[in-house]
């Protein structure tokens, strides 16, 4: 079938809104439309080149809402309209991750998706008779996509998708990390550096555990104001100190920190939000993405002194099991999602929604169909 | 009063027996006759002169076992005649960090202990009228030496001074840092690397907690045999690999270890540690004490994909209220010590023992007073 989409022919050019064909869904796969999405810094960062897994030509995008139109064989747990959101981090329930009950890194078709196909190792996207790749499992950026039974969360029909699409990444990433990595508990102290969608939606999920103190953190002090609409109490542009954010921060909480956020992936600021933490028992989650080969680096004192480094990736959460639940939490009004959607635009507008991710203008577009 | 002990003149220099004068307990301390101590690699570390913080003259030692001898003002806890292990981590339960039930570094006296001092900021060690510095607060290389009363861990007087004197430091270390620090699960697979007394007490400890599988890890092949004996099933000499060290275990164990154990206080190796922990859940603990300045470094997307990269002090254990029981485990024979000690040797053939230490001919000396 035919289908609009975006199609990134290379690295550092802009996207190019064509027809591009797209094949009918195999065995264990399900055809989606997406009705909206949202553009994502990583899509940019892919876009960008900088992205060592980065090939092309490809389709991006990876924060979609759609509806189910046709699966393939042997599909069960999803059927033709259902209201959906694609994964990128899949959840069979069989492999060894899915059952440890430790990680959500499912390994059910992670290979495959790292190369931009789908599980049988071709893609279910062409143009002009040339392949073009997928990418995260998802490639929301056309109309119609093919993506995996496995990495399909099914949701409440009632949600609208122009908003819960937003789950599929930055908003989910954050409040689960909150939840789900660092289990920060109540009347916890929390810095978070970077106020992205995934550093404000940090900030809404300590909130939302209980934090008492919500410290954030961006050299933009124009993300301050929303930042503090969704819960930050203090709020810090490192650019106005001569000491090293960290000691700034310790100075500030007779410490340090009990939790720690790294939202941005910029390998020095992750080696402050470590060593912010509290000695003894502080804990700094990396989110942020570096670039390709860049290390993180610190005095192993600093953990021998009872600092622990971790990461998060989806913010630990199991999209099939999961994400029904958070969007039932944003239709009661405990998720806010709304705000975050600064930029309601056409998808032809694509590259728009780019210029304002570059700019720091948006937090979100969302994009519709 | 006088009293036997081994001086550290200078840095690099061998130690010397001489008879000092030894202070009386001033409020909040206890004169301790110690009876029999062990040499760490941490004693040989400040002797070497690399330790930033290691100035002299001083008087080294912190694995001891003594009898208290007078307590001074408003001293409760112990009296004379308890038997004790001296503390280079306190435990006063008042202070933030003990009150906070997430960590054994207590900060009452650790000012001042790390300038070589009593709390009240003088030394009771001299020598012919020139003050001698305290080390770890405990400085166990002297017959009779004068201790905070909440570094003072009372314990058994059916327990043998000179075998209980090694949870002093080195094996507590080990088995706490299994048991408080990673909290290894029965079933697990361990990697530990570096196969002294700390790395074969993680090895106790692990196969004590219920670890499945247990990777001992050394270029020196002498140590696998003891290793064994306590409880490691696999032995990995990375000097017979080409490839690096992480990647051997992950081969060896379809995908990486659930916990590792650093026991050396190499870098490079910290990072083989964390590097060679499972995708998902694999949590890595550096126990060894790296040289000054020196740095760790990984790439984030390590901890991204889910890894945790801790850090172990005295093994996270409180001393005063656990030590008792870590010596009625060893008096019920659950914890092996008496095979550590390889050597039995007269206090006054201290720098044989720092020999045997260097020469790797020696798990633990015991210098008997």
């Amino acid at each position: 079938m035919k289908s609009r989409a975006a199609i990134a022919w290379e690295a550092g050019k802009p996207l190019s809104v064509e027809e591009i064909d797209v094949a009918g869904p195999k065995a264990g796969e399900a055809l989606v439309r997406i009705v909206a999405t949202g553009v994502c810094h990583t899509d940019a960062y892919t876009l960008s080149g900088k992205d060592p897994e980065g090939f092309f030509p490809r389709i991006l995008g990876h924060e979609g809402g759609g509806i189910v139109e046709e699966v393939g064989e042997g599909v069960t747990s999803v059927k033709p309209g259902d209201h959906v959101i694609p994964l990128y981090t899949a959840e069979c329930g069989e492999c060894k991750f899915c059952k440890s009950g430790k990680t959500n890194l499912c390994g059910a078709v992670r290979e495959t998706q790292g190369q931009g196909l789908m599980p049988d190792g071709t893609t279910r996207f062409s143009k002009n008779g040339q392949d073009l790749y997928h990418y995260m499992g998802t490639s929301t950026f056309s109309e119609y996509t093919v993506v995996p039974e496995v990495s399909l969360a099914k949701i409440s029909p009632e949600a609208p998708l122009d908003k819960v699409c937003l789950l599929g990444c930055g908003i989910t990433t954050g409040i689960g990390a909150v939840y789900n990595t660092a289990k920060v508990e109540p009347g916890s102290t929390v810095a978070v550096f970077g106020l992205g969608a995934i550093g404000l939606s940090v900030i809404q999920g300590a909130k939302m555990i209980g934090a008492e103190r919500i410290i954030a953190i961006d050299l933009n002090p124009n993300k301050f104001k929303f930042a503090g609409q969704l819960g930050a109490t203090d709020f810090v542009n490192p650019a106005d100190y001569d000491d090293p954010i960290q000691q700034v921060i310790i100075d500030m909480t007779d410490g340090g920190v009990d939790y720690s956020f790294e939202c941005i992936g910029n390998t020095n600021v992750m080696r402050a939000a470590l060593e912010c933490c509290h000695k003894g028992w502080g804990e700094s989650t990396i989110i942020g993405v570096a670039g390709a080969g860049e290390t993180i680096e610190t005095r192993p004192f600093q953990l021998v002194t009872g600092r622990v480094w971790r990461g998060s990736a989806f913010g630990g959460v199991k999209g099939r099991t999961e994400l029904p639940d958070y969007v039932g939490r944003y239709m009661s009004g405990d998720i806010n999602i709304d705000d975050f959607v600064t930029h309601d635009l056409k998808f032809e507008q694509i590259n728009e929604a780019f210029d304002l991710l570059h700019e720091g203008k948006a937090i979100r577009s969302v994009l519709h169909f």
